[in-house]
């Protein structure tokens, strides 16, 4: 297949670029590198050291004699390119992870927010508008989150997208299916949820076909293909605003800083290893539904963890400490996580599970890149709401650690 | 109350003003001026003659002595100037009228969707966020459309904005109080419900005080204020873009045209007479929500009528004939539509029906100014694909009339 990646430079869209070419598929990558230049904006940098995006593919060439195609092009303000990119190509498939990915930054200001908005709800209307007006007949897979769902599963699990709704009639109940409701907390989580509508809207009018993965947060750093040489490596983010939670605590924990834990940790999240992401894009590709259908979403997570039992499971790995500390979110302090992910594991996805695969990201990318870390960018300090930021303190000095049995 | 009206240029906007302003407020209007833009675009005009807003606002101090403060401003461009704005005038209140109305107009071409989602969500979250950061408390009025539920209400009335739903769980079924789901039709009933993901958010995240207006379409041309004199005369759009379905009928039928149905007519539609429309924006503004409070949102509509039983009502006051067409809209050839209005009503809105009020405008405004009409302008031809385009004539030679005993 010939598939576009819009975003490919970026956490996910690199490994899948070289995963999809492994494969035998001609990729284009189709970045406007933003996310190099907001590494420049907060003064921040990967903790692994990460070539140019050039670079890169000619190091892929080199080592598999595969082309990796690179385009430099802004979805949200170069519609006409985008167009005429799609006519001339004509992809098989496109895959979109090209929106602005991090929910700290989307809440930094007014600037941030608007930013955030402006360019994840246009990149993604415009490459639909032009996907129908160019009348090619791609399979679109679009990175949402599952964070749309504002966390919270009202104990049952959150399905695979839609939900089965009973209406009173005057004629009695009438079933009906509807997408699951969502609750963003966060600007960059609302984009998401307002892509939702959009995809809808297009499946329907206009027949385009479109695969929504509502991701959970992706820890790991090395697929197959970024081990094949090391200028081939992936961006690892540890900064308050791009890094995970996950990320911060091993990176913490290699510099003996100890693990912020922000409220009480009680807040439950859902996570998947970088490999089985990648694998999961190349199962979606083959699972695409047809014009006409509505838009098929699945759950691309595959276990919860309370963010509490991370940290605990990363001090008893490490012996750091950990640290309680107000949350800059806006968000309940505990809340339970139940998700059906059964249509992954129905196409064959085996899962890495964080108990065994969580050492390797200690000893192979947090202490082997131990010397690049600048603890400075660790804490993360933007507030939900100027209420909060007035409230949080994040010196280290006032944090009241406690050690880990 | 201080208020701003934005969009107070426009259908609503301009009669929402002066209805405001005779109440005493101190209203502010800020408009980009855009809808009079589309006009030169689309080489169309008011039926009725219209003037600059400039002045419009000197025959109504010349009439009233009151004072219309008028900013152009582009809401979707401009955060800097809005914010400064809010800063320094600090609004009471915000009615939000700014958007691209039009669904025909907003399916027209690639560029008319970008230009619709571009419009309206940025001019929404911008203000939003310049709300958010002036940290002023105004009450946030938004004019939303019934049209974001894709005109169907599966047998049970559309309530006030939100749906109970029970959910089974391993502790049996759980009630959840949900936004009632949205399915739009076109690009522009599409950003309304997008609107209506943003003030969730903003509700949550920030406690802005928004009440959320889900229109029916409007009709009629004269308020109790624009009758004052006849510069003070309202827009009337029979355009196929921006004329309603009701103007274009009053407009062929005083120019001998047959009144054009499309598909069978079988669509239900909500209505709500112009004059309610300020009375029902009066009304919102005394019933605020509080900080916290979830969205308040109102059904702002009075009656619904299938597309042909309106084609019937008119074509009997008039003598004209009634041609179906092919339907240039993707859509249900017919659909049950029901809804609940009691929220305006217990606030004491007494309708005027169209039975009662439609021969004013067949006389007063149809007949009055038949004589600037373009013939030309009249037939809807903005398709939904390009399938159906490509399936639509609207050549009236073609047309199959018949009579209405």
């Amino acid at each position: 297949m010939k598939i576009a990646v819009l975003g490919g430079d970026g956490f996910c869209g690199w490994p899948t670029t070289l995963h999809l070419s492994n494969l035998g598929h001609e990729v284009h990558i189709i970045d406007n590198l933003s996310r190099r230049w907001i590494d420049t904006e907060l003064g921040v940098q990967s903790l692994t050291p990460m070539d140019s995006i050039q670079e890169r593919c000619r190091i892929w060439k080199q080592e598999t004699g595969e082309k990796l195609h690179f385009h430099l092009l802004d979805l949200a303000s170069e519609y006409q390119r985008l167009h005429q990119w799609l006519v001339a190509e004509r992809p098989d498939a496109i895959i979109h992870f090209a929106e602005q990915r991090a929910a700290p930054y989307s809440m930094k200001s007014d600037r941030h927010k608007i930013y955030t908005v402006n360019n994840n709800v246009n990149a993604t209307h415009n490459l639909l508008t032009a996907m129908v007006e160019s009348g090619i007949d791609a399979h679109l897979v679009h990175l949402g989150t599952m964070g749309v769902y504002g966390y919270s599963s009202v104990g049952a699990p959150i399905p695979e997208g839609y939900l089965d709704v009973e209406i009173d009639t005057p004629q009695g109940k009438k079933q009906q299916e509807i997408l699951y409701p969502t609750r963003p907390g966060s600007i960059y989580h609302m984009t998401k949820s307002l892509d939702q509508i959009l995809f809808q809207f297009y499946a329907q009018n206009d027949g385009l076909r479109i695969t929504d993965l509502h991701q959970g947060i992706v820890w790991g750093t090395h697929t197959d293909q970024t081990r094949r040489h090391p200028q081939l490596i992936n961006r690892f983010d540890y900064d308050g605003d791009y890094g995970t939670v996950l990320n911060r605590f091993l990176i913490q924990a290699a510099i003996d800083y100890p693990l912020t834990v922000h409220g009480t940790g009680g807040q439950t999240r859902a996570f998947i290893h970088l490999q089985d992401t990648v694998r999961c894009i190349a199962l979606a590709l083959t699972d695409a539904p047809a014009a006409g259908d509505k838009v098929k979403i699945f759950n691309q997570m595959t276990e919860t963890h309370r963010v509490r039992d991370l940290a605990e499971m990363v001090a008893g790995m490490t012996g750091a400490k950990i640290a309680y500390l107000p949350n800059p979110r806006k968000e309940a302090a505990e809340n339970e996580l139940l998700v059906k992910n059964d249509r992954f594991l129905s196409l064959g996805l085996d899962p890495i599970t964080l108990q065994e695969g969580l050492l390797d990201e200690v000893v192979e990318v947090a202490k082997k890149f131990a010397h690049r870390i600048d603890r400075s960018c660790v804490p993360a300090v933007s507030a939900w709401t100027k209420d909060i930021a007035n409230k949080v303190d994040t010196d280290p000095e006032k944090m009241q650690l406690r050690s880990v049995s």
